[in-house]
């Protein structure tokens, strides 16, 4: 296996103090890669960063019309939600909608990832369900896939599920990909992932923010939940988070979305690109803060929109400032490339 | 810098989702290496992981004897603690008996590290303040240092505070190596944190355990602070945690405290020997596996104490078993050849 190089520094005074490695792809929706820094040939599981592209069901089904889902709802289809109240209306709306209710969902019960959320739902003296799970919303999604299509909807997160099996074709089809069963994992949540290059994910979020290299109905689909994204960026994540914060700046030349383990991806409609990150060891530090400095390399307003991601200040529990959290010169390097490079040429940098 | 190698590795179905690289001293009182894997010459900070050490002062100077200290007063001041009603009533117990309350508590409020604490907290509508800080036990110690000596308590987490310098002094002398205040950081609980190579750190666990190479009056202040702490392995952590955890099975053979940014120490006083952990990327997950395996490779008695440890199972929010953090073939590979070195031997294998 090919060492990534180190995309990320922490510092503390003046030493580093942690690092994160990994990898970067930029594609567009012809998978010619823009750039790619480390190994972005070697399969990732994508996690929750391709929730749209598993949302496109709903649309393509035909089940977003007939149960007349609105942008909250399919944006909570497409998030990683913190389980504020606005999310569960959402969801809660979604599965309504559908005939559902939130005793079929699969994805198990953990506490509100927002912080404000938990401690709310702590002061009322509850326990959290499956509805603060914040994959929630996909899983209604899935469900209502199911019941519209007149499947059992018992099982519906199982991998011999109809729902599964056409999520697994979308996936496949969007990245430009055959998705192989050996390389397939259970997510938190209890849906199969399945592992695909960095490089084929950067040319699925190219496709999914442009709709080009898709069928007139996915790319129609595409478009719609994107744009519910974007309309509504506090439902894909949360207050202060950061796919909320980068959408509410930067909408709609950045989509963005991130999964477990140091996985997050975005597209750039404007630019015809898409992008795919991962972190080795997981941390989601590392991954906000390579992908916040290749937006800002893509686009021009990017790194004055970016500013607070980009300064990555460290404050300890007084306030105090120590440290930083900052893209290394690597990454910097590769992306600095980037402006040399014209649009039309197909450069890789590999930073190993 | 020289690369780490990878010392643990996160599978997921059939593939590595994500690793940890890191390195790993093992030494004895003098400084000799028995097993050094990676770098272990670069200057780290230890963070947390110290904290005993820097509680020396507290017995040293005989305020442990003057204010009539108790075990958990003592392990609390060595604690990284969950913020249990258990660690808050042990605080205020040392603060109290030193004539302080939390109001000069310098180390800042954060929601208590444990989560049944953290919930309780909220339900109870309350906020966090300093006392719920992980720290606040070695904070209130260094307060009573200060008291104890006739200083003013003001100001006693700054570098220039005499119970700072003498901390560094203790530190410097019990790894047995200079620290250099361009290598200083400051703590998220506001303190100096000093940089030290893991070697060093390794060695200076060896002589906290074993009580070699120190003075006899600082061999019995840290004897005294280590018996405290394997009197009540739930002080220097919490419920559930892995250094209460290690020390409920396996004190007195071992010692073991984490720090920040994965850092973790380990003394082995029946072997005479320290241990010193610190992984690239800053994950707690990593250091753990590895210090877990390490102590599991010394100590006949280690693997099946850690066996629930050393499974390091996945499972998710439905509680399927979806995959498993393991130390890596290097890191086996390097633990193997300690069977086969003679205690005598000083041996050092590069994991690079």
């Amino acid at each position: 296996m090919q060492d990534n190089p180190i995309l990320v520094e922490v510092t503390r005074g003046s030493l580093v103090e942690s690092c994160h490695r990994g990898a970067v792809a930029i594609a567009d929706a012809d998978g010619r890669v823009l750039l790619g820094v480390g190994d972005i040939e070697r399969p990732v599981y994508p996690r929750s960063a391709v929730k749209a592209m598993q949302a496109l069901p709903l649309i393509e089904s035909g089940a977003a019309d007939a149960f007349r889902l609105g942008d909250k709802e399919l944006a909570i289809a497409c998030a990683s939600h913190s389980g504020e109240e606005a999310h569960i209306d959402a969801v809660r709306s979604l599965l309504a909608k559908a005939g559902l209710d939130e005793s079929q969902l699969a994805c198990g019960a953990h506490w509100p990832i927002g912080e404000r959320a938990s401690r709310e739902l702590m002061r009322a003296g509850k326990s959290p369900t499956a509805i603060h799970n914040n994959c929630s919303g996909k899983h209604a999604g899935m469900l209502a896939v199911a019941v519209h299509r007149g499947l059992d909807p018992v099982g519906y997160e199982r991998l011999g599920h109809p729902v599964q099996q056409e999520i697994r074709r979308i996936l496949s089809e969007t990245c430009g990909i055959a998705l192989d069963q050996s390389r397939m994992g259970i997510d938190g949540c209890s849906v199969p992932t399945w592992a695909a290059p960095l490089r084929a994910l950067a040319r699925g979020f190219a496709r999914l923010g442009t709709g080009e290299g898709l069928t007139g109905e996915r790319a129609r689909a595409a478009k719609r939940l994107v744009a519910a994204c974007f309309a509504s960026p506090v439902m894909v994540a949360g207050e202060g988070r950061f796919d909320t914060l980068v959408m509410s700046k930067l909408a709609p030349s950045v989509f963005v979305k991130g999964g477990a383990e140091g996985v997050h991806c975005a597209a750039l409609p404007g630019l015809g690109l898409g992008v795919a990150v991962k972190v080795d060891d997981g941390a989601k530090r590392g991954a906000e803060r390579a992908l916040a400095e290749t937006i800002a390399a893509l686009l021009p307003q990017g790194r004055s929109a970016l500013a607070d991601q980009l300064a990555g200040e460290i404050v300890n529990w007084r306030g105090t400032r120590v440290g930083r959290i900052a893209a290394s010169r690597e990454l910097q390097r590769a992306l600095g490339s980037l402006a040399a490079l014209d649009r039309g040429d197909c450069g890789v940098v590999t930073g190993a």
